[in-house]
């Protein structure tokens, strides 16, 4: 069980209000100013990376860092890869030919806004970008960026999280997919980027290796964890806050861990998976009041 | 002019066949026996990434090491990486919701055996599967891999072939567009990735400083003559030969070179770029007879 004064809760509460902040401040001027005749691709990839979000993946590469090393601020770069990673794969999966939404946020999906050849070429420039910031950022800082790069990349990709896509698209075409499937689904399609940022900021940080195995199983935990909450909250929580339709999985008769296991388990489920990540975070060599919080946080959430 | 013998120029046309079936060989055998439940996104992959073509840019890339290094099959991923990138954009460029073409290399387009969901999620799969092959490679081979990456994903981003394809559909809601404007969208749309060929693997070869500035310059014009020369095809070729449907973009009223300048004229056009490439390859340090031989063969290509 967690331990934990008001004030260190309230600490911990600023420091992820503040790596929030910074890595939107460093998003929102990225594409500023830039483009001439291809100016739209700045503006449209800029309206999807800045029409907010909880900003999870980057926090968590920044507070992953900052339990080995001060001032997190020097791997925003990498923090905000991946949000680009992130966001370019939202924008596709909102397309007509994915999961087909209008609604993302609050506000109109990308193609909705800029058509569906822009937003298909927005998000392989947010992707595109998110190499050429990997890559400048590890000709500044050597061979552990470019380690760290490597577990984003992986995660991202065809055994990541794309591969978790693919199962999604083909689960819709079938009545029901085995519990296998389901989780291999989850584990790749939200969890490996959630996990990647964790062991990144770790690699950035130059955790001890028995750190990073702690973490990587952390990052396992905590990305299920995540995935399931996001079901729950998609049949009980509130459009308003969501920001998207919900029930949507359930109308489109998809498989999720709802339909699978009914919410009861999946409370409970998530309610474990939580324990075992705060467990996990105890073991570690350092303290992690601040993941730890974050991690209460993402059970606690109502969107 | 180019004075060249019998001999050397059919030892240059084996260098060339060498290094088509080399990368081929690599590429053919890149996803096999990959993938679980994810296996559909090998698949689709594989299949636009061996659907043959020409493999202008893998082959630049090595001859452009192999003035300077011996052993050109060294930097055969570095090759394979920017085949995928071109690939990944064929793919999505093929869309229904972009250029909307059912025939590429005289098969299906990769939309219309798959699907557009799987189709952009193997365009995406291939753009990172890239990323992870340069990061691979430069965890190996140092500063100089990591450099010829950065400019590949460079030319391959929002300000380099992305932004080409932006330009592109934006011309098509246009009656016309400027010259100014036709020739950003062609430099940036294919010359882009074919000057980061040539200049990634004089890179990787350690070339001096001042034959990458004349490989830059020789890279732009090649680039610009390669695809005057496609827009010639695009009228005159036979639709058995390039293995898509011609006259396509004057049915869609897209400007090109040829809507632009006329046919007569580009030929010229063509055919003085193709000069200024010899004469720019011969101001090198080393000889260049395999890279002169397949500027030749570029012009006089007819498919």
């Amino acid at each position: 069980m967690l331990m934990m004064t008001k004030k260190r809760s309230l600490m911990a509460k600023m420091k992820v209000d503040n790596c929030k902040k910074e890595i939107e401040v460093y998003l929102s001027s990225y594409f500023k100013d830039k483009g001439v005749y291809n100016k739209l691709i700045y503006e449209a990839s800029s309206y999807s990376l800045n029409i907010g979000g909880k900003r999870i993946r980057p926090i968590l590469l920044m507070l992953s860092y900052d339990l080995y090393k001060e001032d997190y601020s020097k791997v925003i770069p990498m923090a905000a890869a991946i949000e680009m990673i992130h966001t370019y794969s939202l924008i596709h999966d909102d397309l007509p030919a994915m999961d087909n939404d209008d609604l993302r946020r609050g506000k109109p999906t990308n193609h909705k806004v800029y058509g569906e050849g822009i937003a298909t070429l927005a998000g392989d420039a947010l992707l595109n970008e998110s190499m050429i910031v990997m890559i400048n950022f590890s000709l500044n800082h050597g061979e552990k960026a470019l380690k760290a790069s490597k577990i984003i990349s992986e995660a991202a990709g065809a055994e990541g999280m794309i591969g978790g896509q693919v199962v999604d698209i083909l689960s819709e075409t079938k009545k029901s997919i085995s519990e296998d499937e389901l989780k291999y689904m989850h584990l790749k399609k939200t969890g490996e980027l959630i996990k990647a940022s964790i062991i990144a900021g770790a690699i950035l940080g130059e955790a001890p290796k028995e750190d990073v195995e702690i973490l990587n199983l952390f990052g396992i935990k905590l990305g299920l964890a995540f995935q399931i909450k996001d079901d729950i909250l998609d049949v009980v929580g509130k459009v308003e806050k969501l920001g998207k339709n919900t029930k949507k999985d359930e109308h489109m008769n998809k498989c999720n861990f709802i339909t699978m296991y009914g919410i009861e388990k999946c409370e409970v489920l998530c309610k474990t998976l939580t324990d075992e990540c705060i467990e996990l975070l105890n073991r570690l060599s350092v303290s992690a009041t601040y993941l730890k919080t974050l991690t209460f946080n993402l059970l606690e959430r109502e969107y």
